[in-house]
């Protein structure tokens, strides 16, 4: 593979917007040399320019690009242009328009919204990807290849639905067993031919739990197989080119923040070369602290990394504003280079924007951009984009070293499909990856490492591994996981653990065998408390609150650790701890705030010897990330508040960016950051 | 008829969906009998295993279950199972599918969803209750049919349309009429053909509120000749068997609970045999006390008991969770006693859960059922279950007793159609089943029986009617009213009383005259109060505040009891009290709340004797309910609070369970229940 | 033109709902004698009676009715119907009907919902208007025609889609032109083909922001089109009959006022003779003071006065209850008048309602009539109605009288389109107009007069142009308020100014260099604020917080008034002021409140001479706004409060009612009026 030396530092470019503006062009060469900018991210929706008619190509334009950008020494991520494909072909083809769940084939608009069955579009994205591969594969400036853009969707086509009933044989091979996994005997529901079975839709059925299911796992499928059906040329002809494509994130809308989780992210990343994916937390928010903000942004970004276990890629990130969120807030002075940097902290080998330009018009026009409307190198966006890019020059030595976090935090994306669908317990309470990031946030508030794993995941790299609300308890993870335990790792789960199998069919028989087993214990029952409803547990002569879920256990072998202080489950164990082999589980049966989880935690990180070893004493607001290469360790310090802020730390170490030494107590302004280094 | 001389207890059972586990359905039979189960329902869902491909037909099994729980001593209800459908049959002969509102014409899906029109669908259920009624209608379990399941809905096909047509066209002969009823001359809506006349839709009409009237009674008309046309291969070839269908409650979603208002029931009710319905209350909500909750429930078991003025059946209740709300609350330990007991003591005959076993998968699998997922005797929901079990034999006695209130709360469910619709006065203040409940909170609280009545029902054995909003004063209710009232009834009534016809078109010339002689004033205009807006009444010295409506009156005969202390109103009547020949009415012109209801009723309350004579003291949190048969009151107590709690009688009683004296100080525990007879 | 000495007095009347009942009929002329009524509009919604069957016409009523209302003395204002065409209408030609943004015709229902582009609907509409023209374009009641009703809506059929095309073809003439200006570059987006160009729908395209733009300039068109359509054989035929049609506020459901923003009125007000629009301000609210609903209102009569620079009719307007709102609340006595005679002190040269009678049925029925339900002329209502009516006779001498407002409003239409258009910034947060009412209400607080102006207007009338968020600045605008400011007016503008062109482009470059000349000013960036967070400015030596924006701006000419207090931008301009040639302007770069507001303008009322030198010490609460005819200033009194107020004038003055003397110390009741004047 190609490699670069430097951190990719750039972002999305589109000159097609400025083909008649040859002096825009030249200024933007300018205002990226100047501001150490060295990878683009060209084409990504330029179809209707290079191929503005069918089979008519326009080619010179982008040719000229890719030399100019090679010229100040830049390199180029060639977007694959499927993320928008011309009106032409939305007009002759209409197939390769997605149909929405009523059943109505959509006209032209938007983008990502294609069908992802059509033979027609898959074909014409091979063909515009064979051309692109076979025009700029060679090209010296080409560093990867990005497929499409932001992948996503379903479509509810007769193709699509084609392709359902051939996933659902190729995997149930009858309909019996179907009708069994589905558990359609429920209202009269069973099917007596393939024809009758349907996807989801509001029009049809909407009630099958098995039936969402298997149809969130079949739109992964099908997103990765169109994915692969774009990657095919461009693996033929340029074996030497990684491929990525930009994953997402999600729930700002609701003042959260996570990977998206409509898709299966955990199976996508082994498709992909390398990870990467756009990253717009909402910093300067009005509803939880700008630390709150970094730790959901941190915890988002370890999962990325965690994907593949390897340093990932920001492909995109807002110098300023984002377009499309309620209140789209600039960041502040500082704030741009804080959490830039918090990317590569957490293993980004790059920090690439959204976009280079400013788009003059249309819907995201006031999106932030390197350059903006003004044009000007006295923007202070721009600035601090050329201080930052600046800063990465001087760490690049850091560029692809690893991680090695002792802690994992269990999250499986079927699972999470299975808990969020449909009724029982409390709908706006589930809160399954909020629940992980509360407890994440106690390691990162300390800072110490962690990677979100999932079932496929080697656990012997851990000491302890957070599992709560294992809702779909694989049998898999399960053995795993006891295996894991009884060698002497430490294990935690909750309440909603092994409730439903692969199938989302209640497991019979009570809380299962070996989960009995693992946690020393036997489920009851849960009880679901309205939201001004409130328990409490004893834990330590202390008494803490309870929400929305207390669940009733027993102890077989287990110790009790916090009893319940109300209700008719009084006295009985809310926490528990259990022995297994050289290992130790404990079981978290109420949900608890972060004073509970605090403590909690507290001798466990103790014992396990996690507690950092170079921070002296964690401040939530300052974290420290590290990054290894060669044997050496790279800290990165980041003042997530407005404070200034002191660090101790064990010992002396070396500025990154100028070899200085830097002592062990370290002031950090509003904003600050610091990249140290540990021989 | 059959009849059998206990309780009804048990509930839907589905061994259709354990079929393939035959030491389930052993278990069952086991875990039945020893919780003193002793009736279920069966096939409501269960059409796709006994027809799995059309005209091909499986009831081996089905015989089997018939036979076992005819060996334990049970019951069979058997539902006919239209509610579910067969895939089949929706592929087909999609006509059976309903049309929604925009005209698109629904697949398979669900439940609860046909055509009520359809030719072929009203064929194909009565072929399957035919050869229903022929195999199982001699089977000695057998005591009841139940037609189909939670009949509801709407479908706008063509063939609904055209049984519109001819239901206008029976009710209204001609055009001109139809013109007039729906007062179409408003924006030039006048009809010149029967075909342009379409249901209410939002692709066409929805502002006519006549329409919208007639549409709610066709539908209603529509339900129940679908239902008769299920019954009738019943009748015939079973004609001693009893038919029911479970009626429903709703408003659970706005923190309300009352009998659905989608259709009329004071018609339906009519057409079945017995009443029964699905009970559902939200228990232990964190919006209300305990006993709100209880009040409500009551209000809503006092409704159904009304329909037929007999002993109803609570066809599904839940011993724990129920699936489909916003939070699904397991009931506490004690509380489905309590709550199943209160449906005894309102005058059901049966205690019946949905469901027996719970299913294993699907959108309702987490619903409470007696053998839970764990399939285990230990459950605490099944010990409960059983001790219910043993309770509801020890009161055996009582079954079939009746109830002899003497307050009416009138309540016609055209009227609230009408009254809900459309513009004007306040939307989100209407709240019309809210303020007959507020009034009937009074009575309960001091454990005074009431009815909740309609037109048709005989007045004569009440003393008091209380008929708050009256919107629709239909000519036959009004001379009823005024006649019971000239006979030495007393009739409450209120603001928005008298305001439309039976067409939904305003009374000309101000308040009717024949209301005028019932209450002795004349209705001015109504000031409609937004939410922040409060006005006040004084009422024997003191001021109490009043919300959303102050209609102002002028007094003709009537004698002011409260004046307005606000507005350009002030000191003017609020609350005026009329004689009429032996009795007397009250008009309350403004919403009060329960602190005036309260002080408003003592004397009535005394006056007419309707103090509770075995109830020294009452309690809002303890309720006590009558029965009565044979000569021999049963009362009901039952604490809805988490209190002990002491009940003061004013006789020595006899306790139905033990035949022990209960002398006239009575100590309930937090929900405790006991059931005395007095001979 | 044929007119009228008195104001126009009555409004809507509808017989045709009454032809069955000659005594309502005849108690209407009788009541509207009794109440000084002269002026009814007949045939609003009457097509179906007037042609009840395609060809069959049935004027004979309606003769009746125009000779009835002669005889009383009456004036007519006659509708042309095609508000509610008639159900045969739509049934045989469904193209009359409209398509909605998801391509479904609709049937008949509603009102105003016909298809804008429908040859035959144009067809119809001409020969109906033409029917009625010749039969009573010569009756002597006949004073004016009111063509169709609110006019309003979209339609997105084949034929309306075929108008897009050829109003797009006109404006762009090629596809590279239209392109360019929807700047179609981003996401692929470029046109290869008109067919592809569709109308902005859901199933198609959302996001184009040109699109958007250029659809409601093209849906203003095309309602202009259907109304010229409508009044040509009306201009033909009686060329002496001045013609318009409704305009409309709208807002209510946020809680806001102002005039409907989905027509652009300032080029509809072109078309029309006469402006005349239906206000319904909800009075007597409980989310704002009396005074605030009277200055939102006042902000929208002085819109629709300016709209043509003359004297304006209310056409619709309520006696009572306005059905439509959430709380449909009675006006209390006085109000009616109040409110009424606001209507004149602004400019309105009659007070119309609807309407005449109550409706007995259908979805209006409980809007507030003249003549109510009750039929009784001891109606309240009726009673304050006629008590106006002979106030109106007696102030008939104003009628006509014009103003002279020194300060112009600035509000362009198509700016507002775009402002408010999707991302970026706070979405929540727009606000526009409602920031153009907070400016304004400093004016009408002090009893300063305004009008509502736009480009086209002659800015050298006023002496202070106030021009806020002015986002799209038409270089022919700002040429003209350049102009203005130079030859000595006053210019008040702030952020969200000068962003971007008439294609909703942004501007390039950063702040347009006229705008910089203009304002002594650069700007730099703008601080979007979340709800909860606030800034601060400095100024006169005390703090005001700022909310929502804070633009960042730096001073070339212009000298810094306010200064920011908070955050990276502290210590840098918030407002400030620049000499321009004998002129001056503010800008104000940040969201204030009154608090700072008050104190700004204090100043520069005093300079401009603008304080009202009548009023002595104005109160908010209490608005005097003056008409003026033949030398005469006639000021209107209004007491918007519950309160008694003293109202001290600088001068005595004459009753107009009575010619009485009134001194310089006035005090008005709650609710009271007086209207005096001057020589």
């Amino acid at each position: 593979m190609k490699t670069t030396d430097k951190f990719l530092y750039g972002g999305d470019y589109n000159p097609e917007q400025w083909l008649d503006r040859p002096e825009v062009l030249k200024q933007d060469l300018e205002l990226m040399k100047k501001a150490k900018i060295n990878t683009v991210t060209l084409d990504t929706f330029s179809w209707a320019t290079i191929e503005p008619r069918e089979g008519e190509y326009n080619f010179e334009w982008l040719d000229k690009i890719f030399d100019d950008i090679y010229r100040i020494g830049g390199h180029v991520i060639l977007a694959t242009p499927s993320g928008g494909r011309p009106q032409w072909m939305s007009q002759k083809y209409p197939e390769v328009n997605q149909v929405d769940e009523y059943g109505r084939r959509h006209t032209h608009g938007f983008r990502q919204n294609h069908c992802y069955s059509s033979p027609i579009y898959r074909q014409k994205t091979r063909q515009i990807n064979t051309i692109l591969a076979k025009r700029y594969g060679k090209h010296p400036a080409l560093i990867m290849w990005h497929v499409s853009n932001e992948l996503g969707g379903q479509c509810f086509c007769k193709l699509c639905q084609d392709n359902w009933h051939q996933w659902l044989q190729k995997k149930y091979h009858t309909l019996d067993n179907l009708n069994q996994a589905w558990y359609l005997k429920v209202w009269s529901g069973l099917y007596s031919d393939w024809s009758q079975v349907l996807p989801p839709n509001p029009l049809g059925e909407t009630k099958v739990h098995g039936m969402d299911l298997d149809w969130k796992r079949f739109v992964t499928d099908m997103t990765m197989d169109f994915y692969e059906n774009e990657a095919q040329p461009l693996k033929e002809i340029t074996p030497n080119i990684p491929i990525t494509t930009n994953f997402m994130a999600e729930g700002l809308d609701k003042g959260d923040y996570y990977p998206i989780t409509g898709l299966d992210y955990s199976r996508f990343a082994k498709k992909v070369d390398v990870v990467s994916w756009d990253s717009y937390p909402a910093w300067h928010n009005d509803y939880e602290t700008l630390a709150d903000t970094a730790m959901k942004s941190a915890y988002t970004h370890d999962c990325f990394y965690s994907l593949k276990h390897q340093p990932f890629l920001i492909m995109e990130s807002t110098p300023s504003c984002i377009n499309s969120q309620q209140y789209n807030k600039a960041k502040k002075p500082g704030m741009n280079i804080l959490s830039s940097l918090q990317q590569i902290a957490h293993g980004s080998d790059s920090t690439l924007y959204f976009q280079i330009r400013q788009a003059q018009g249309n819907s995201e026009k006031f999106h932030g951009g390197v350059i903006g409307h003004d044009g000007s190198s006295k923007n202070r966006v721009y600035q601090e984009v050329a201080q930052y890019g600046q800063k990465l020059d001087s760490i690049a030595e850091i560029k692809g070293a690893i991680k090695h976090p002792k802690v994992g935090i269990f999250y499986d994306w079927e699972s999470n499909w299975a808990f969020n669908r449909g009724g029982a317990f409390g709908r706006p309470t589930r809160l399954g990856i909020q629940t992980l990031q509360k407890h994440y946030s106690i390691f990162w508030g300390q800072d110490i490492a962690c990677e979100i794993i999932s079932g496929d995941d080697d656990f012997s790299k851990y000491d302890l591994i957070v599992a709560p609300i294992l809702y779909m308890a694989k049998d898999k993870a399960v053995d795993k996981l006891t295996e894991f335990v009884k060698a002497g790792g430490t294990l935690i789960s909750s309440y909603f653990t092994g409730m439903v199998d692969e199938y989302d069919r209640v497991v019979l028989g009570g809380f299962p065998t070996k989960l009995r087993t693992l946690f020393g214990i036997n489920t009851k029952e849960i009880d679901t408390l309205y939201p001004k409803q409130h328990g409490h547990v004893e834990f330590n002569q202390r008494s803490y609150e309870t929400k929305d879920y207390n669940q009733v256990i027993e102890v077989t072998t287990a110790k009790a650790l916090a009893k319940y202080q109300d209700d008719f489950y009084q006295g009985t164990p809310a926490v528990v701890s259990n022995d297994l082999g050289s290992g130790k589980t404990y079981y978290l049966a109420t949900r608890l705030g972060d004073d509970f989880l605090k403590e909690f935690y507290r001798p466990i990180i103790n014992k396990l010897h996690l507690v950092n070893d170079f921070i002296t004493k964690p401040i939530y607001e300052v974290s420290c990330q590290t990054r290894e290469k060669n044997g050496v360790k790279y800290h990165f310090l980041m003042n997530f508040s407005e404070e200034e802020q002191e660090v101790l730390t064990s010992r002396e170490s070396i500025n990154v960016e100028d070899g200085s030494t830097v002592g062990k107590r370290i002031v950090l302004g509003k904003y600050g950051t610091l990249v140290v280094k540990e021989n």
